[in-house]
């Protein structure tokens, strides 16, 4: 098969889940060593997990969220990729998931930079990345218009715009953050990458 | 630091874990590859389950229960190691635990040859491991006194014994399986193998 013929990998992450980050550093690369692209799908996880009947990985100071937050920590310096344990979490993030999606419109590039700014303000530098005026610094320093972008978010047709990724992801089996699907495969979590990586070389093992 | 001075690894699973099953077939040999011993401690996860406030990752026919299953199979090919989803899921493990622990009290390199034959009756051969019979008749292949045997299972230090481990499991952290510990760092899923290697030849990173 011609690269051009291989179907794009969809992404779904969440601006607040660490181990979306983690995939988000990655998964460009990874995909294009096998000539594939990537669909970056930011949605609300909060949603999902009320949907799915899931559950969010951290929920308080059981022992599993203490571990948790050790193996944010410890699954990015294993990966090579700065991290800081935020201290506001898990926050809101439909401002982010809005202003990417109005980005993705107008240029995809940008969105993809934009997309990887809020990850990183927000897990390296611990902004408060569910505030629209982070959110709004982040895409100024990008060089796009400010208000543009500030009456963007409260516009009906972007609401729905992420609205209806949701519904995707709800309809596609997503239950959690990163959510990545290769021609139909799903594989959940950062730590599936080396398995994401076999599956690509191989065309499914 | 010499090989004997470095302390055991502990290894924390129940008997019904698709991904304890996968760490089994493993950790002996990546931990014996850094001069390590493993200390294996199979518990109840229904106990730890209901003390830690923890779920089991299968839980119905949920987006992530059918994703959960698929990635069994799938972590295993990756793994280069037998599965067979079971028929019957999960079983109750006491049985096979106590026989564990009952082994490992006269025999322990017998105790290991039984665990894993126990993980293969289960998740290779989709055999009934919550049967007396079957816990019997998988010791029994390994020559060990089958009446012996039945009556350890009912004895109440067996019994207490089992009950021990899952409160030390609980004291030190334990909330799913598998379970690893090293000098104090937990590391949780068969996923975290890599992370364990990591950790091991590193002395932590």
């Amino acid at each position: 098969m011609t690269d051009s013929a291989k179907s794009p990998i969809d992404f779904w992450f969440d601006f607040s889940s660490p181990y979306g980050y983690l995939m988000a550093e990655k998964i460009d690369a990874v995909a294009a060593k096998h000539g594939r692209k990537v669909r970056w799908h930011p949605i609300l996880l909060g949603v999902i997990f009320q949907a799915s009947g899931s559950r969010p990985p951290v929920d308080g100071t059981s022992s599993k969220s203490k571990y948790m937050w050790n193996d944010f920590h410890r699954s990015a310096r294993h990966m090579g990729i700065p991290y800081k344990s935020p201290r506001r979490f898990p926050l809101a993030t439909q401002n982010a998931a809005r202003a990417y999606y109005w980005l993705h419109g107008r240029d995809c590039a940008l969105a993809r930079q934009f997309a990887l700014a809020v990850y990183r303000a927000f897990f390296v530098d611990d902004l408060d990345i569910s505030a629209p005026d982070t959110v709004l610094d982040i895409a100024g320093k990008l060089g796009v218009n400010r208000e543009e972008l500030a009456a963007a978010l409260q516009s009906p047709e972007i609401k729905a715009r992420l609205k209806d990724e949701v519904d995707a992801a709800l309809a596609a089996g997503v239950f959690g953050s990163p959510h990545v699907i290769i021609d139909g495969e799903a594989f959940f979590g950062a730590d599936r990458l080396p398995q994401i990586e076999h599956w690509l070389e191989t065309g499914g093992f």
